[in-house]
């Protein structure tokens, strides 16, 4: 995945500075043009996906006999693509797999990064499904100054923060591009059918690609499409080239599969399906350009209670009013207040979040409040989180990333 | 190797049928803009080359204590990169590797494609190092309208003529791309070491790609430049990166390796030396364009006695006189007569080589008499060869394309 959030950062403004007069959405950056965020129905129209309408939610409820997850719930999962086709399979007893992945860009990965996993996770336990998660180190490679050894060193670290999550060995295979691509013939093989398929032109219109990226950046994307067929992984498959992909991802890495479901029927496989997630904003809020380099824009898995807390305190942008007096009158906006815009993200409980929304929006609740509750959930997710990946070993994350076969018969 | 032959196809027209101005060499297109066919001596000087002088000849006789193959005596192999290096290496008893290839376009090679692995197989031999022969049937699949499968199924007949011709299964790799590839984490590494340091800009100055060439042509050249570092075999040499490289091929795939050898610094490999040899000539001489999909240009491999001495008769261009009389008076043209040409590749006795040109140039020997000579050396070869590949098996081309140490150490 090109971004390093899986969902991806929220850039507002431009390289510039300049304020960019249309959202831009792309693998590598994300501006947006107005100080609300990015304006997703739109996107939906220009990229052409669906949205997640309560038609949908129902049909979820109905193929699984479960709410849908409440990012699906709260429109933080908010567009697909063929959805309907991939929960009318399920409800056939029909196999499909999930794929996911991350681009390791440093050794820490921050709380953005874990909630498209957590949802995956989700996913895959409602479904019962096979997921592979690509690292695509090689591709941070090409595009960052980092060498080759350091980026296979990223894809370990950030395996373990993914392993910590809680995911099974019997239905899980996390690989690096380093590593599996010289290890499968049959990978490397749907790459050469994708590069064949995709001209220069196409990647540029699709990806912004110049004459001045490297060539490597230029057949990239071929890597990112290769694992949406399950021929890619002959062992787990059975070598099957015929069951069908979902694909959770933040809508940043929209184009990548627009051109693999483009380029599917050509090859002769099925086009993959994708539930589109929205970004997860920097503590500074929307008006803030998160930077991966700046400690202080993200809560990281690595972070103490103590840095959590004086992170949030600090940095999480408020939407409460500027004096006690002027929140009590006015009320707050949870809209732009970044702590309650977290507990969206993380609090499972719907009833409390509606109650939080409801007394931070008409003055009852000081954000100091909101900042409190984030706080104390996020210091207990991160002190569970860090005591799993400590038993996470060397050992452990070779059992997952060795090419082998699943729970699954096919 | 991109071109079909190794010794590339000459062709003297354009695509358009118009005939170009200057010599255009590259590894997809051969035009002579004259029609005594391409300037050697202005490629060396456009490519930047050197030529084989007298002097590097001598060279080579000291270093091995045995005059050098008759076609680099003969010009035939007539421009090199760093050959002096590599001599000096030799001398001080310090390792280097041989490195070659072949494009496998269709099932049957013919005599042009043999020239190259002959003289590359003296070189083995005389230097007594590693070959490995990468088969590039992933560049075929993206450059013709073929499937994988028939790509992969070229490599394996082609690497039964090749290995047919006597290679030395302790000493030899082959390799398909499709296969090692996906068989070799250290080959890929190289290729995005490659990959990272070539913009398209670069690949577009050097090879000519437009913007409507597919993803996967523009990043192949890492593909090819990959073989020529040893780090991408580290089972043959121990996972060293510092073994020098010397690759002997035909001229037209110099835009590879002059790629390679601008980025070989830069990422910290030894630059390849190079051996450049010209072209082999169609049955119909310098005018004609040769065909693949024509069988009456070459001679192929598979081949029988009578198909030869029919193609030679009826094909081999003449340089002799219209009429008898007249080329008894005039004699014949040695550097046009495609079968004293022929002899020229094939003839290894440099004597009778210089009595035939002497007797055909003053008239006393016929053409005809240049036909039969050829006729029954090419018959002598066929026959040889395809009874030594009858006893190629299946099992044989496993042995020579495992993966695998070979006999030396590092």
């Amino acid at each position: 995945m090109s971004n390093t959030t899986g969902m991806a950062n929220l850039n507002l403004t431009g390289d510039d500075g300049t304020v960019p007069t249309e959202d831009e959405v792309n693998p590598w950056e994300v501006h947006a043009s107005s100080a609300t965020g990015v304006d997703y129905d739109k996107l939906i129209k220009r990229f052409g996906s669906s949205p997640i309408d309560s038609a949908l939610l129902s049909k979820f409820e109905t193929a699984l006999g479960q709410p849908p997850h409440f990012l699906l719930r709260r429109g933080i999962v908010f567009s697909h693509r063929d959805m309907d086709q991939i929960l009318a399979l399920h409800s056939q007893g029909k196999p499909f797999f999930l794929y996911t992945g991350r681009g390791p860009s440093s050794e820490a990965m921050h709380m953005g990064h874990v909630i498209p996993f957590l949802f995956t996770k989700w996913l895959q336990e409602a479904f019962n499904v096979p997921l592979v998660i690509q690292m695509t180190d090689d591709e941070k490679f090409l595009w960052k100054d980092i060498s080759l050894e350091t980026a296979r060193s990223y894809t370990t670290e950030n395996a373990k923060d993914i392993i910590a999550l809680g995911f099974d060995p019997e239905r899980t295979f996390i690989f690096s591009d380093l590593d599996y691509i010289g290890s499968s013939p049959e990978f490397y093989r749907n790459m050469c059918r994708v590069q064949k398929a995709v001209t220069f032109n196409q990647a540029k219109g699709i990806f912004g690609f110049t004459e001045s990226d490297c060539i490597g950046k230029i057949s990239f994307p071929a890597i990112q499409a290769a694992p949406s067929f399950s021929s890619s992984f002959p062992r787990i498959f059975n070598s099957r080239s015929d069951i069908p992909c979902l694909i959770p991802c933040a809508i940043d890495q929209d184009p990548y599969f627009r051109m693999t479901r483009d380029v599917a029927p050509r090859i002769g496989c099925p086009k993959p399906a994708l539930l589109h997630s929205t970004f997860f904003p920097a503590l500074q809020g929307c008006q803030t350009k998160m930077s991966a380099s700046d400690a202080n824009s993200s809560v990281f898995l690595t972070d103490t209670p103590k840095a959590v807390k004086d992170k949030i305190n600090k940095y999480a942008f408020s939407g409460g009013g500027a004096t006690v007096e002027e929140h009590k009158k006015n009320g707050g906006n949870c809209d732009i207040d970044v702590s309650y815009q977290y507990l969206r993200f993380f609090l499972d409980d719907d009833q409390r979040l509606e109650k939080i929304r409801q007394d931070y929006s008409s003055g009852d609740l000081l954000t100091g409040y909101l900042k409190k509750e984030l706080i104390e959930l996020l210091q207990a997710f991160l002190k569970s989180h860090q005591e799993k990946r400590k038993a996470v070993t060397d050992e452990v994350v070779k059992q997952f990333m060795t090419p082998r076969k699943l729970k699954f018969d096919y």
